[in-house]
C-alpha cells in the first residue's frame, strides 16, 4: 500500500466551543474551519499542523458515533487518517490481505477527499482511515 | 506556542510480534528501529510516514501505564507528539495557561529528544508529547 503522509487526526471532544480555545490559545494552532455533518451526526473543526490536518468531532446526537466512543472511551484520537494516491487499490489490497472493510469503496468525505474505512478488528485497535485528495 | 508539526503518535498494541506484521505488510510502512525501555516497562518499534512517526507501544510488565491503558481503553492511540522549537517556552507557556503538566521539565525520551507530557486533563483528553530534536 503506498501512504504518503498522515492526513489528518479525527479527535473525539465533548464541545468544540471548549476544545477550540484551547487548540488556538495553548497550542498555537489556527482553527479554518467549522462545519456540520449531519450524515454523521457530528460538527467539526479543522486546523493545520505541518502535512496533517486536526480534525475536532462533536457529536450532534446522542447516538452519533463521536457520542459512543466518548462515552466509552472517553474524549481522545477517535481515527487516524493515511493519504494514499490510489484509493482503489489500495483498499483492494487490504481486502486481499484480510482487512475487514468498513467502506468497500470510496465514498465522499470533508473537503472534497474520497475516503474508505478500515475497521479497527483488522487494524490493531486504530480506526483507521484512508484518503485520496483529487485535487493533488 | 511554537509548533511545526506532529513528531510521532503513540499507539498501545498488545502484541509488537502481531502488530509490527501489520503495520509492515498491510500498510506497507518499515520498521526501522525495536527498542525497549525499561524504566517506561514498554517495548517499542518505529515507524515513519511523512514528517511523522508511528510509535508501537507494547507493554512489558502488568503495571505498565500502556498496560493500564489498554485495560481500560483498549488498544489505540496512546499519545499524540507535536515537534517545538523551545521546549522549556512551550511549557512555560502551557503552564502559565493553565495547564497540568506531568513533567516540569524536559527529560531525555527516545531517539536522543528532549521531551515533556502535559496532562490528558489539560488537553481535551490527547496525552500530548512536546518534543524538542537537539540534532536538528
Amino acid at each position: 500500500m503506498n501512504l504518503s503522509h498522515i492526513e489528518h487526526l479525527g479527535i473525539a471532544v465533548k464541545s468544540l466551543d471548549e476544545a477550540i480555545p484551547y487548540y488556538e490559545n495553548v497550542l498555537g494552532l489556527k482553527c479554518y474551519s467549522v462545519e456540520e455533518v449531519p450524515s454523521q451526526k457530528v460538527k467539526t473543526a479543522f486546523f493545520k499542523i505541518g502535512q496533517t490536518k486536526l480534525e475536532l468531532l462533536e457529536a450532534t446526537a446522542e447516538d452519533s458515533p463521536i457520542a459512543k466512543f466518548i462515552e466509552k472511551k472517553g474524549e481522545g484520537v477517535h481515527h487516524v487518517a493515511f493519504a494514499t494516491n490510489d484509493l482503489p487499490a489500495a483498499l483492494a489490497e487490504a481486502a486481499d490481505k484480510g482487512v475487514q472493510l468498513i467502506d468497500k469503496t470510496p465514498r465522499g468525505g470533508a473537503e472534497g477527499l474520497e475516503i474508505a474505512f478500515l475497521h479497527p478488528k483488522s487494524t490493531k485497535g486504530v480506526l483507521t482511515e484512508l484518503c485520496f485528495d483529487p485535487k493533488k
